[in-house]
């Protein structure tokens, strides 16, 4: 079977999920003055929220046996318990323990489930497989990506 | 000019915006566990947040000299200062007045966009143009409609 | 609460979900000559498959104790139950006992999924809450609605 | 076959289409100056354009024996005749002979669009089958629907 | 002319197409066990369906005479004849030869393309152009992208 | 403040805007005939348009201060400046000195936006940011980025 693959090929496979969640951009070691100018309205005092978009990529050689680089069955559990569980319908600044010393922009935050998702990966996989990339949109217009460097 | 307009044509025009805010549902009328169970994860207690897309419809009839049935650099203009100026990057339950004694479900925000645009655009319009629908997205899986019944 | 709500306001709530699932155009009470003429590559013999994005829309009163028209958890749990189950990841033709009378086609496809959701709504709700439309995309392009007419 | 149409089923069916073209706003019975104030930067001399989206609706009774409402195919044929030979990669206020006497808004191509379809869709079907909703949008933002009256 | 293309500059252009198709996830040399464990109900015997998204991307140096990396109508004409015309409207299992000793996953599928249209296009250019990406979406959340290596 | 920042973390930011422009693709140094065969109607006379849609993606170490990239204030007042003020509304072919000798394809246009923001950007940033890429699409299904090589 899957006779397209006797070659080994490297595919990069991505899943995308959404968390609706608050935050509110403010630097307590910086003055209210300051915090204005750089944060603007996104430092208001009581934060506002987004439906925030994120697509996991990961990279590796698909097994000749499933046709899969990874279970996607699996990935979607994954993502479940690493991601929305920890971010879905919270308030980021309030909710979310390991962004307790940070302000929670959209870059803090794709740094952030960049470091859980490959410590939880590195921890499971036996085959070769990478997380490659962390993409996460703000809104339509804005997104992140960071990809461990 | 405008051949085609000398019947009367009536349309309707539509314009989308966007604005990114937060809020808790949460009935302080209730008791912690009837919220909870009424409004899950919705009730969590610092808030959440969403990017509100925004459809608004006008109806009535095009303008013959225009072409237009009503200017959208107006109707812009109105939506930045009654709308975006009042919800974007606020915390709904807190930072809106009009909002103190309701649980801002997506319901009850679309029907509070209508009141607000339907006096204003009373105030302005002297042809005969009506505000036909708003339509509110909390996500992309989720929309309220209210036509003013 | 809810003080915007005093007056009965009718609204119309729609919530958006997907399945996936394979079709043919093909009737057997007609020739294979009349079905490639009707159908073209929709006959084709295996069958082909879509991406179906499925709108329900409720319109009713909103409920003055909750802001809800209608409790979004409970009708994702009715539309897993009676459309997912039902249709994703199936065959139309060979998987969907109600389809086995019919040429699976988005307009048959709609009027099934408003009969089964009408039954089961009027079967569960006391307060004045009625189906009012089911919009079947099958494409990005294609897309039917049934108003129950 | 198709037992689920033995009662008449009223149903809307929509095809979305894309043409590019260029437009310029500008009503030659006004100023330079009336049109800059009505139309601003859409009045600039040598005109700008974009990618509009036409969404089609047709109404009416499925028919038992195929299960479509309308052959799709022959709509399609008839949309690239009549609107993309006559639409697509032209410039609205110098290539299109009915707009010659008209400012090309979205309104008065939502109209025009409208009076086309309306008279081809007459001479051609004889079964009860009629254009319900032109639906043009300019740019993602901005919508005008047109239904006949 | 094109005075900006004097210098040689590295573009990537890509080209996005649809088809539509049937496939079962199933390995005949597993059990049906192990095919429901590993496929779930990807595995379900008549197979399902989706809406393919193809984004193709070819690199090279933009032609100083045309402005173009590659003319898009030839590649339009290359992807109906090489992808189309193969897999759309069309059951991956039984009605695409190149597919018979694989499972269709989305991983294998976008390395036949890959193949596919690697091989074509070598045959046609004569200027540096190469095939860059094949990106290939089975739903809105999964996508597989292979770059040949 | 900004933890997850000790480390230096390399992040790639995109931002996205629209314009809507008028071109037309001929070179007035072939022939008319060469010219209808190398652009087919996109070399009609008065030209089309589009929706162009730019996504800008900037890279660097994300500032451990400020948790950002770059200040997306900042940025936006960027692209006001340089694109929309010069692209939007506009007929690339008669309006837009830096194209006077250029065919205004896609590939073209993307090649000038790089020059352009790369040019203010080197001017402005003590940081160590640079632009990263430059993704203009001319429609949904046709885009060309461009990474400065």
């Amino acid at each position: 079977m899957n006779d397209l693959l006797k070659k080994p090929r490297k595919v990069y496979v991505s899943r995308t999920i959404e968390f609706n969640a608050a935050h509110r951009l403010f630097n307590p070691l910086l003055t209210e003055n300051e915090n204005c100018k750089i944060y603007g309205k996104c430092a208001n005092k009581h934060g506002h929220g987004h439906n925030y978009l994120l697509e996991i990529t990961l990279a590796g050689i698909v097994e000749q046996k499933t046709g899969f680089l990874f279970d996607l069955k699996e990935l979607k559990a994954i993502l479940e318990e690493e991601i929305v569980n920890r971010f879905d319908h919270r308030h980021l600044n309030h909710d979310v323990p390991e962004l307790q010393d940070c302000v929670p922009t959209t870059e803090v935050l794709a740094v952030l489930i960049w470091d859980i998702l490959e410590e939880r990966l590195t921890s499971i996989t036996n085959r070769e497989i990478s997380l490659h990339e962390v993409k996460l949109y703000e809104t339509g217009k804005n997104a992140v990506r960071y990809l461990g460097e």
